[in-house]
């Protein structure tokens, strides 16, 4: 591929201004890290630079718990807030089966058009203790389909848990999260939108549709992607060796590329090599969840789903603890 | 004081179907674990065996993580919810931390009446990344300076972070969770009413006043009270010392007793031993949290409550893990 310089119709202020902080302490070297918009951003910077003929090696460093980026088998952040989603999963499952009613409990999970954190949480399934039901964008979300098959589950077992993406769309193509909001600007007097976030709709629909039954929705919010002391040591030690490979690579005169992963397994066991793609093969793409690992019922996931991402989040990370509670390393922010 | 038989105008079916598996198994020791509600329970169960002459030694177990049952230091249970508290808002501090542009962040902490659990949001600060503000049941809450203080500490920070009992109160007595909605009118099994929604409500209301602003509601849900990944060694520990000292408690004699703490200091660390208090002191009474510990602004905790609570969280409890997933202890149910 190319890398085109994007054309500036308006404004390129915000780019003559890094020129003159790379050319004010001689930056030679530039990573960027973080999803598609970022790869985005970091292929316009260097074509920027190309264009004015400053001579700077420029790479991506892939950071995205939505693990959407293309070509890579995997984003470092993905399986620490997989690992984070499975177990909190497995633990809410734990809480409900020890009362005498049990719950519908339906788990709101991040990933707008990919659906891969929410079929993480089918991860706890290998322990026995996943969720009933998981949705993801990647299929068409019937919400009276949806209901039915809780109200069975609900019925048969004492307990549903589900997982939905809060991407989750009808056959219209609309996010089921609009439904909500639509309801709540129909009918609430105090000009307040509560009932927008998805896991609460869906949960007060749930309580107007199943009689008698105990209901929560819970949304994973930011938990999801910053819980630091659940990480996957796998994923920890991943993302220290992308960020080393953009480094060596950089020095040895790349440019232009964003470092990815590809899964080699070695007598059956698996393992992670670095590799280079080109930055603007990846910039703006996004890949979702393959179909073939959602069960044809759209409502969970297959075992290929399962092997690719449990040795994602194998191991633990070794957080620091100090008085009981965690010990970030912090950086000094430096002004200019 | 003396233990009372309740009065069964309606129905005593449950207790004699209780006394009737007590006889067949001829139960001579009855354990019962919970909080305030469990501890009256057990009491009735004592006294209607005592008035039928069935000889049965009856010890209450506490576990709660609302940590508000009477005459005890504090509860088993707490200390773990108030660790993953602390850690959530850390790392969500963390998280609003690295953009542009910062956050308001609204945190729904579970505590109808007792603030326990949101107090313990202020653990995060001996890290400097606590909560800018927490707001207990325990005092007065006025939206409207709630609102003045929050945009003034977003304008000059960059961030807020607030943690707030679900319970908390305006002048009138009324719950703020209740402006919102009409949630609260339906009941759990005690009748008391279900909260909740006060996060997303606070944060629309957040989003209306104070203008531009980005803003989230978390609601820590289930989650902080049945996250044993993130358990506190020590309340592990106290855990284990309580249920084995109700044991040789009524073996050595005892009934009719709750198993509390005591918090001993030796050479200036903390340390803990168990206490037996009479269960009718301690049924259905309810221990907040001292005014003293709370800021005179209402907005934070004192350096009293930090050094009552801290020790409580020291150590990390060792989970197994199996295929990067917690490794939780199963037992067989038992059906007659």
């Amino acid at each position: 591929c190319r890398v085109k310089l994007p054309k500036y119709t308006e404004d390129d202020s915000k780019y003559k201004r890094i020129l003159d902080i790379f050319k004010k302490y001689d930056v030679r070297y530039f990573f960027y890290n973080g999803g598609n918009d970022s790869m985005d951003t970091c292929m316009k910077v260097s074509a920027y630079m190309q264009s004015v003929g400053y001579d700077c090696r420029i790479m991506g460093i892939p950071k995205t718990i939505d693990n959407d980026l293309a070509l890579t088998d995997h984003c470092p952040g993905f399986a620490s807030a997989a690992k984070y989603i499975a177990t909190s999963i497995m633990e809410v499952r734990r809480d409900c089966s020890v009362y005498s009613k049990g719950s519908i409990i339906i788990f709101e999970i991040m990933g707008r058009n990919a659906g891969w954190l929410a079929a993480s949480a089918s991860l706890a399934s290998v322990t026995g203790e996943g969720p009933d039901l998981v949705y993801l964008p990647e299929t068409v979300f019937d919400i009276d389909a949806f209901f039915e098959r809780v109200a069975k589950i609900y019925k048969e077992t004492g307990n549903c848990i589900v997982a939905v993406s809060e991407g989750i769309k009808d056959k219209t193509g609309r996010y089921v999260s609009e439904y909500g909001s639509d309801l709540a600007k129909s009918k609430d007097a105090f000009g307040h939108s509560q009932m927008g976030a998805l896991a609460s709709y869906l949960a007060a629909e749930a309580k107007a549709r199943i009689e008698g039954c105990k209901v929560r929705g819970i949304e994973l919010s930011l938990l999801q992607r910053c819980a630091a002391h659940c990480a996957s040591e796998t994923d920890v030690e991943e993302a220290y060796m992308a960020g080393k490979t953009a480094v060596t690579s950089a020095v040895e005169g790349n440019t232009d590329k964003m470092i990815g992963f590809e899964r080699v397994y070695k007598n059956g066991k698996y393992t992670c090599v670095p590799k280079l793609f080109d930055l603007c093969d990846v910039a703006n793409a996004e890949k979702t969840v393959p179909t073939a690992w959602i069960k044809a019922d759209g409502e969970g996931m297959t075992d290929e789903f399962i092997e690719y991402a449990l040795p994602l989040i194998n191991g633990e990370s070794k957080v620091e603890y100090e008085n009981g509670l965690p010990r970030f390393a912090r950086l000094k922010k430096v002004t200019e």
